[in-house]
């Protein structure tokens, strides 16, 4: 992990100048985990469409707010929609485009996100975005390349990672499903272990209305009383059921972060062609209006609260019907739906090398990369399922999430795009080496080398014959080792004791309180 | 290979409509390998540079080619530019700005290339884009994943696959170097089976200048007498020796294909840090330096003569010295070099999917992707080296190349952009099926499914447990089967016996003519 971070860490115009062998020494002994700051845009975004074709899926999406409408299933949204003069009929409401853009546009175009550790705020929205690791699998593939039922010490391991690895920007929540808990509590457990394992900023559980407010009220311990009112400290999902409709549970746990001035994001859940048309610009449309639809809730719950303009999406394949990743026209709406959220002037999220391979190969490889290509030219503010995604969700990988770790942080340096800084001294060089020189002995090279080019770790450019003197391993291998090499050079950030018991307390408090087994209802 | 056929066709617009069971059946008995029409931009590109920074680079490339100068380590290339007015001292040509923008002036902005089979010629220059395979791997990685030395029936099976893959548009021409033809009639081989077993057009071994005459004269055969003098049939490359140095071999292969009218890959070879600057920018303005003087050359050959703006891209690993791909300067020098080509109209090449991976790993596909993604969206022409290309080019690999082949076949339907035809009746279809419905069963999507969304062959999407019964294979194992199954399945494309029995005497000859073991000199 030690020379991973110190490559990372040249990347960072503020690192550390290394002095020498004493200096390096010192470094070692101290491994220093820094995070990248939060990666500002430098190289242009794709327009995929031009101005009037903006318009044109905007004013689509308009016409199905108002005349198609919105299905919100829940009393509370429904009686909310009518005081604010939209027009309900039965569970469906008919958004004039009116009131969607007056909500709308009270979102702030900004959001400040505070970590315990302040040197790990980070800042969204605009050119400003931040990578967040995956959420949400079933299954881990663990340290040993064994897929199987994760528990809360697995997720430990990838909050932990998540800590270790300098280009993502949060611990995000259940990484995995921490299987061994039981459900009813595991919102709990999975927030302490957010918190816990690293100081960087998480994500908050909106698997109901109460399990939301739990992890608010555990914020509120961490952060101090009245801290969230006016600081952004977690991100809730609300995923939407396409087409065009919100649930129960999404909207009650949006209802809870948005009260408390936490951002949510507004999520319409894509498969292509078989919740949207087979078309990728009338299912932008569609996924337009719903976004649309909830983020203008939101300011119906509370005006000027954040909120982030989010969406899941794949396209869906004709023999299995499963979700594809890094398909074309993922890529394509990426670029599109990052136009739309620009156009209302409002953070927006999308989801970051994904893919549908079973196993860590080259099929894994070539979807994630495509994924984040796409999504970076996109301009997307909020680039969650960063780190671990694998068999479209199914399981997070131990071995990809570092892999994808580092990729993001080469993502991060194409997307902070050209330095010039040093272009007139460089352009020196030329003339000192002049025709058939080279250039590894002059100052130049070697005071620039490490900043003017990423090197990745993970990535084996090594002759065969090197490479198979150390082992022949494959990528999968590679990541696995340096997975392992990683936790051995953990190193919990310090947590205030006073905030752990309290916390503890908490949760010791709601698990007695919470039936560890219920009734499905509503609200769970 | 004919449902990835299918399904590839599909992405043309002139798919062939199935009619029902006897259509699909009577296209299944004549397997119909379509290849896609040149690839027409319909996405922008990504302008990683404002105006004022293109110029920046142009100054500092036209200050180099002037005070610094360029070597050409060739007695015919000093004395032409002697004539063309250029200050020549010793071998160093000092190039002013005014000599090297009149001459690159005359540089046909668009090239049409022809094929044998004129269903496949295509377009070059502008928004019009090709993919051609790799070339000059030392190795193969065959069908059996073993890495060997290659034969001409390697070269002659990745000619085969280049022939089914609909995405690539030339067969290219030692994809792999036949190791048991010797070196000195090897250019002959080549160049015959890249006619023989593929329709497509190919490229010209540039080894000398007598092999480049040789594989002209096979042209003129394959073409007719006369027809090179008018049209493009084929392709030189002709690499630099970084920093600022063009050597005999290359600029003798050169003349031999300008003075035919035949275009020529201008290619500086940059192995960033090493034989450029320590600086992205600096090493594009050598780079655009180098290729200028090239271009330039090529109009004092023969004026007028299609030339295209060519390069070699890698930074270079600290640890080993050797070539990197995918990495985030990679990406930002071919957004730069796009917009100087585009700045100079002159079509431009670059190398796709490239990577150094020892095996068809994951990380093969991340830094194939990641090429791939940023060269498609920089805007490239000439895509060269697009299918096959791993361990930093010492191996192609049979499967990599046929799943590269569909990956570029996903890339091509990005870089098509968005699709508006049906676009208001899409949007029908969300007013028909309306909130909490679904679209599979709808008209338009049975009628547009296929059309819509690109459905991967090779990418595997089932569940985890399909995808064991199907006996859990990685994408390595996939693509080496359906490998197969291309090669099973390929028919030659007819080749006219008399030119045939022409080409064949004219390689015998030549094989009688030139020593199988000569002596090394300036003119091999």
């Amino acid at each position: 992990m030690l020379k991973h971070a110190e490559a990372i860490v040249t990347i960072q115009e503020s690192a550390v100048r290394r002095g020498g062998r004493d200096a390096r020494r010192t470094i070692r002994m101290a491994p220093k985990i820094d995070m990248l700051p939060t990666l500002k845009r430098g190289l242009p975004v794709v327009e995929a469409m031009d101005a009037g074709q903006v318009e044109r899926i905007h004013q689509a999406s308009l016409a199905i707010l108002e005349e198609v409408g919105v299905v919100f299933r829940d009393p509370i949204a429904l009686a909310d929609w009518k005081r604010a003069g939209a027009d309900v009929r039965g569970e469906r409401v008919h958004l004039d485009r009116g009131l969607v853009m007056d909500l709308i546009s009270t979102i702030p175009p900004d959001i400040t996100y505070y970590a315990r550790n302040p040197d790990k705020n980070v800042e969204l929205g605009g050119p400003n975005s931040i990578f967040v690791p995956m959420t949400g699998a079933p299954y881990v593939r663990d340290l040993d390349d064994v897929r199987r039922l994760p528990t809360i010490e697995d997720l430990g391991t990838f909050h932990k990672l998540s800590h270790m690895s300098p280009a993502l920007h949060s611990s995000a929540h259940h990484i995995v499903e921490p299987m061994d808990i039981v459900v009813a509590h595991r919102h709990l457990h999975i927030t302490y272990s957010s918190m816990k394992h690293s100081d960087k900023i998480f994500m908050g559980m909106t698997t109901s209305s109460r399990n939301a407010e739990d992890v608010l009220d555990m914020c509120e311990i961490l952060f101090g009383p009245d801290f969230l009112d006016t600081h952004a400290v977690t991100t809730g999902n609300c995923n939407g059921n396409s087409p065009l409709v919100w649930d129960q549970v999404m909207l009650g746990a949006m209802r809870a972060f948005c009260r408390r001035n936490q951002p949510v994001l507004c999520s319409p859940f894509v498969l292509g062609g078989a919740n949207t048309p087979a078309s990728t610009a009338a299912a932008v449309a569609q996924l337009n209006a719903e976004a649309l639809s909830a983020l203008a809730y939101t300011q119906v719950i509370r005006k000027g609260c954040p909120a982030i303009y989010g969406h899941y999406l794949s396209t869906v394949s004709m023999q299995s019907g499963a979700p594809m990743a890094g398909t074309p026209e993922i890529s394509l709406m990426n670029f599109m739906i990052g136009q739309m959220a620009r156009r209302y002037n409002v953070p927006w999220r999308t989801s970051n090398l994904l893919g549908g391979a079973k196993v860590f190969d080259a099929q894994a490889g070539y979807e994630s990369a495509m994924t984040m290509m796409a999504v970076l030219l996109s301009g997307a503010n909020y680039i969650w399922h960063s780190a671990g995604w694998n068999e479209a969700g199914m399981h997070c990988s131990m071995a990809k999430f570092v892999v994808d770790a580092e990729v993001c942080a080469m993502g991060y340096r194409m997307t902070q795009g050209i330095q010039w800084g040093d272009f007139d001294e460089a352009l020196a060089a030329v003339r000192d080496v002049g025709p058939g020189g080279h250039y590894l002995g002059h100052p130049h090279t070697q005071a620039n080398f490490e900043r003017a080019f990423f090197i990745p770790k993970l990535f084996d450019n090594n002759s065969v014959e090197q490479w198979k003197a150390e082992g022949g391993k494959d990528m999968n291998q590679r990541a696995l080792k340096q997975a392992r090499q990683m936790l051995a050079d953990y190193q919990e950030p310090a947590l205030d004791q006073a905030k752990d018991e309290e916390l503890r307390d908490y949760i010791a408090r709601r698990s007695r309180e919470i039936p560890a087994v219920e009734a499905l209802n509503d609200e769970y």
